[in-house]
């Protein structure tokens, strides 16, 4: 069935307006790795997966869970699952370049912060998903859908004065999911603190490219 | 090198009030089909992509490139290009239950918006690029990084007040990427047309998952 769209047109200067200024909030987004203890409140978190969840997605399969670990318990747990692998990745698996690359992001695997921070947000993709019938439903580019919804809930969380950490903490993801009790059609795509910078946080000293290296106009 | 993260921390309530803010505004986004061929200022084109550009990337790698087409026979030439292709996929690659899945959005391969609206985005993903010295630089997780900037240009998108249409032509990506003289190491990602909703729009009536369905607490 279809319905009309309702859509309230703006003024060419209110749109000029509105997205420079969505891009200066976003631009002042940074990856930070050094978090404060004090809470955030669960309607925040609430408020910013129901943004992620307007996502588009193939054929709207909205194939995506979200896992906002609160107990300090689950958090250490996390953090023990993840700093083992790390271990592992930047002393075998990554490859000198790999690793090379990481330096001026002054990355290691511990990371402290997976105890620090209020929350820990772990970002499943489903594969398929089983109809009413038994049947499966395959989800077709779920990976594309869930990371499109994944960088709404980035701008979420940047529009919400928070601060996070992109991560997908390679072959972690099994025993994340084993930990946290997801179903077998759920994969972990990211890991992603989320709280405030503890007051003396720093990050690595990165420009953007400009608008040209990344804009053609044809 | 590391520089202080400067952050000004805001309210718990202003952080409230902006997070379902922000939720009521992306809530309003819908994938719209039908466009007017209204102009849509440079500008705001080029802010909504700096927006984009703003993304996390693994190892800060930037991996996209962002192409606009505002030229009437590129667009012309992207329509014919997609429509071919589009009545393979519909009649013979995709599949009973992926036509079926579809019926209710009444997508088809016609795509008479691709040259009615004043912009088309096609978003590439970089696999590598190369160093001044010639060496090629692998980019890790060049997909989920151009998918999340993707996330935020959809953000971008909606927050200036302009519809978009997030797809995947599936199979095009060779043949527009040859159109485009897009360098080797790119590949298709997403092909958004942008502009407004022509007056007549409509829309598949569709409800997302509740909160419920898409967050755990733990
Ligand atoms: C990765 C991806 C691919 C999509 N491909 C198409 C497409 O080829 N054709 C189309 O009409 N819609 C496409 N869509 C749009 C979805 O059908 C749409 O997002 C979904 O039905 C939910 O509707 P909404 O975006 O209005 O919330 C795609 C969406 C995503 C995320
Ligand atoms: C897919 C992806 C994976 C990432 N993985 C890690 C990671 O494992 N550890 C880490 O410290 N940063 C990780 N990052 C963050 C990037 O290093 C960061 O986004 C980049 O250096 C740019 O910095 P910015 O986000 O502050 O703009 C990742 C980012 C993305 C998009």
């Amino acid at each position: 069935e279809q319905i009309p769209y309702i859509h309230t047109r703006l003024t060419v200067e209110e749109s000029e307006k509105r997205s420079l200024q969505f891009y200066n909030q976003m631009n002042a987004r940074r990856s930070v790795r050094f978090f404060s203890s004090d809470p955030v409140s669960r309607t925040v978190v609430e408020n910013i997966i129901r943004t992620a969840g307007t996502g588009p997605s193939g054929a709207h399969t909205e194939p995506w869970t979200f896992v906002a670990v609160c107990d300090p318990d689950v958090k250490l747990q996390i953090r023990d699952i993840v700093e083992a692998e790390e271990e592992i990745n930047y002393t075998k698996r990554m490859g000198k370049q790999w690793v090379a690359d990481l330096k001026a992001l002054k990355t290691t695997w511990v990371k402290e912060y997976l105890t620090e921070v209020p929350w820990v947000l772990l970002v499943f993709k489903q594969a398929y998903s089983t109809l009413p019938d038994g049947r499966k439903r395959t989800h077709y580019y779920h990976e594309i859908s869930t990371a499109l919804a994944s960088g709404l809930l980035l701008a979420a969380i940047q529009y919400a004065g928070l601060v996070t950490l992109t991560s997908t903490p390679l072959n972690c993801g099994p025993a994340l999911r084993s930990l946290l009790d997801r179903p077998q059609n759920e994969k972990l795509l990211l890991l992603l603190p989320l709280g405030y910078p503890s007051p003396s946080a720093t990050v690595p000293s990165l420009t953007r490219k400009p608008l040209e290296d990344i804009m053609v106009v044809v």
